[in-house]
């Protein structure tokens, strides 16, 4: 009997769970399910004869240690910051570990304790970064292969609603993070073009929207992600003249948001005061002159960019920015504000479902030719527990998992799956879930 | 004989040096000047009989131990996060000591200790912070005793080159630290107007400018600075209804300068990819579209607010941003090179002759009388050591130094120069030199 360990039953490892329980049998596997609350753990298990639940808290530092060294491999979905916590353990008692969470830099630093000790970290195995990974590699070793040189590489991920379910003048809600979409793009945004470096400051972001039709689901837009120029070194493409990575979301989105930067509400870096008992109109007022004998509204849509575009006001106004309601939140950064009010209207209903698009465009020369390849994926959530972020983040883990204890992962230290003998399984298994690319191959010109 | 240790002999020190040693010989005082460079240090005692000049390295903590043992006060004048290394010692050796730096964080946590030493660290003893304090708390504290209630202070500070001197596009010149001056605003800036808080994000900082007449000096323009609610709680104005604070420049500033906010060019937090071997040019294009077929001037004018404004593109033109020059700065963030290009441009020349303004802006209601009390200082360098920066920062603490040593300071701990026995006698000596404010006061509507 092989020992799973999967730590942290968050809302993310639903399709994780299920995979690795429905294998279970087959291949003899037991798998533990650890999380800080173990009625949560016990529920994704769900009885299963091949599963238990138990707590599990990082900081406990000798009962994780316990857990940890009953397991054969261990898979973290706790938040991204305790990562190196379990990472450290796993190197100690020689677990081999994987996560979907970016291989950060502190945990590019233990690559070499990992090799010593003779185990693989596993990192970024999920959607994005993961499938965006694996689906690219494919492609790029595949023109390489062929002899092809490619000039220019943009890539393209968003999280959305499913359109059947998208009904309300955002055509946008959450399906992820919401903290992490009130901040996207925070920072500076970098990517090359045509050997020209790119630079884009956050309060121009959302005013730097490229436009993308994707086969079957219509137009879409797509701003910047913060750092495309690191994924050159990633890719094996050090001097690709064009690399872009980027988020994608329906149109109209980025010019509405943008009035959210424009005010200032997406800053998380400090603390309003007396958040507690401010409206929400009041706090739209707080990024605007003193002029009391002018509405809000009428202000918002002299101090920032297309807020009087009607579509765009639409938009605001459905959101409540504008309710003489108290935010409630004590000592809230902007950012917290706005969130908490997103997140009562931006909420996915029981019966929604949420959509992953994914679409890489790659421009290559062979021999005289210049051609393009556009793979792109669309991939729909099955239920509130088997939503298409759940499986596109789980299923990779879970199929890297089965490989790793059949014994047909044989990297160690911290390893992306920017290799063959791990991308092509996993890429071949996903189609049987009918998480597959559809690709199109063009002559430019 | 009483022993003056002064730390660091930079630029800004050579008013508090002249005025220490004018008064050594009168009140028996030896001022031992220490710098890590010995040669600059014996440049500004330059001979003096009751001077002397030494290397000091605040990292050899032995030997500046030693240092300041020797001395009966402490004056830091290094650069800011090296003070509290200064203070430890100083508490441990009960020595007082005297800066003219913001009372940080850091600092503030060593009060406790400070009192158990018995000595005083009196701190924010410059201009801005310094002066500011002192004559704002003498007419704060007049109004109060005389049972006025006050119901705005707004305060600005600028320091700029002398009208006579006053010959580029920006009306500007550097006479303080430039890289200072290029990050100035960065986060946010909160103040508050009539009860209501209010925040700008630095994005916007420079279209929210007020303008201002100075008495014989004209008209000038004035950003926000960072922090203006804290002063309410530093000046005992807890309930103020209206409380800011601001930077002065000459009109027109600010709308030019806003072009490289909107760019990104002020941005410290990142490093630009092969910097060295960019132009100027390229510099300013990496911040819009890629557009091979658009001169940057004109897709610069597209794509910032008001750069299309005649007068704005002067200013810009002028400065060279627009040139085929390598900026030869190595892993330079954007900052870096701007401040780079300015240093060149808005260099003062030997003769120029800087100037500082300062103006208070009163409201208070005295029984039924509304009424308003405008104090405003201005005040001339008179050569390049000289500077009108100089001594407003080295003059107040050279009298705090001697009030010290006179036994006319009683406080302890981390004090600033809020109380009436610090600041009288400092803005009275101060009027010595010309450095004085000129009060009028209005009865309002």
């Amino acid at each position: 009997m092989k020992k799973i360990l999967i730590l942290g039953a968050g809302l993310s490892t639903n399709s994780l769970i299920t995979y690795l329980l429905e294998n279970a049998a087959k291949h003899e596997w037991h798998i533990t399910v650890g999380d800080i609350d173990e009625n949560t753990a016990r529920r994704k298990v769900n009885g299963h004869p091949n599963g238990s639940a138990e707590v599990f808290d990082i900081n406990d530092d000798m009962e994780s240690w316990r857990t940890i060294a009953k397991a054969d491999v261990v898979i973290s979905m706790l938040p991204a910051f305790m990562h190196h916590l379990v990472a450290e353990k796993c190197i100690d008692l020689r677990k081999p570990m994987l996560t979907a969470s970016y291989a950060t830099k502190e945990l590019k630093e233990l690559d070499g304790k990992a090799r010593k000790a003779g185990i693989p970290i596993l990192m970024e195995l999920g959607l994005d970064p993961g499938i965006d990974h694996m689906s690219a590699m494919s492609i790029i070793n595949r023109i390489k292969s062929e002899g092809g040189k490619l000039n220019s590489f943009y890539s393209f991920t968003g999280g959305l609603v499913a359109p059947e379910y998208d009904n309300n003048p955002w055509n946008y809600k959450f399906t992820w993070n919401p903290r992490n979409v009130v901040l996207a793009g925070s920072g500076v945004s970098q990517f090359i073009h045509n050997g020209r470096y790119k630079y884009i400051p956050y309060h121009r972001l959302f005013d730097r929207v490229l436009k993308r039709k994707i086969k079957n689901y219509g137009e879409f837009e797509i701003y910047a992600n913060r750092d495309s120029l690191k994924y050159r070194e990633i890719y094996g493409l050090k001097d690709i003249p064009s690399m872009f990575r980027g988020t994608i979301r329906k149109p109209g989105f980025a010019k509405a948001w943008n009035v959210f930067v424009c005010l200032g509400l997406t800053d998380d870096s400090y603390v309003l005061e007396d958040s507690e008992n401010m409206t929400y109109r009041q706090f739209v007022n707080a990024f605007m002159k003193y002029e009391p004998n002018v509405p809000v509204e009428i202000k918002l849509q002299e101090y920032c960019h297309n807020a009087d575009d009607p579509v765009v006001f639409e938009k605001l106004k459905w959101l409540g920015i504008f309710d003489d309601r108290k935010t409630g939140l004590k000592n809230a950064t902007p950012a917290q504000i706005l969130q908490k009010l997103l997140e009562e209207k931006w909420k996915m209903d029981p019966q929604d479902k949420d959509m992953i698009l994914m679409q890489h465009e790659f421009k290559y020369s062979m021999g005289d030719e210049d051609k393009m390849i556009v793979s792109a994926m669309a991939i729909k959530g099955k239920n509130q527990d088997e939503t298409a972020m759940a499986m596109t983040v789980g299923l990779p883990l879970g199929i890297a998992t089965k490989l790793l204890l059949l014994g047909k992962i044989k990297h160690q230290g911290v390893i992306l799956p920017i290799h063959s003998d791990i991308y092509e399984p996993i890429l071949e298994e996903l189609k049987t879930f009918d998480i597959a690319f559809e690709e199109k191959e063009y002559m430019m010109g």
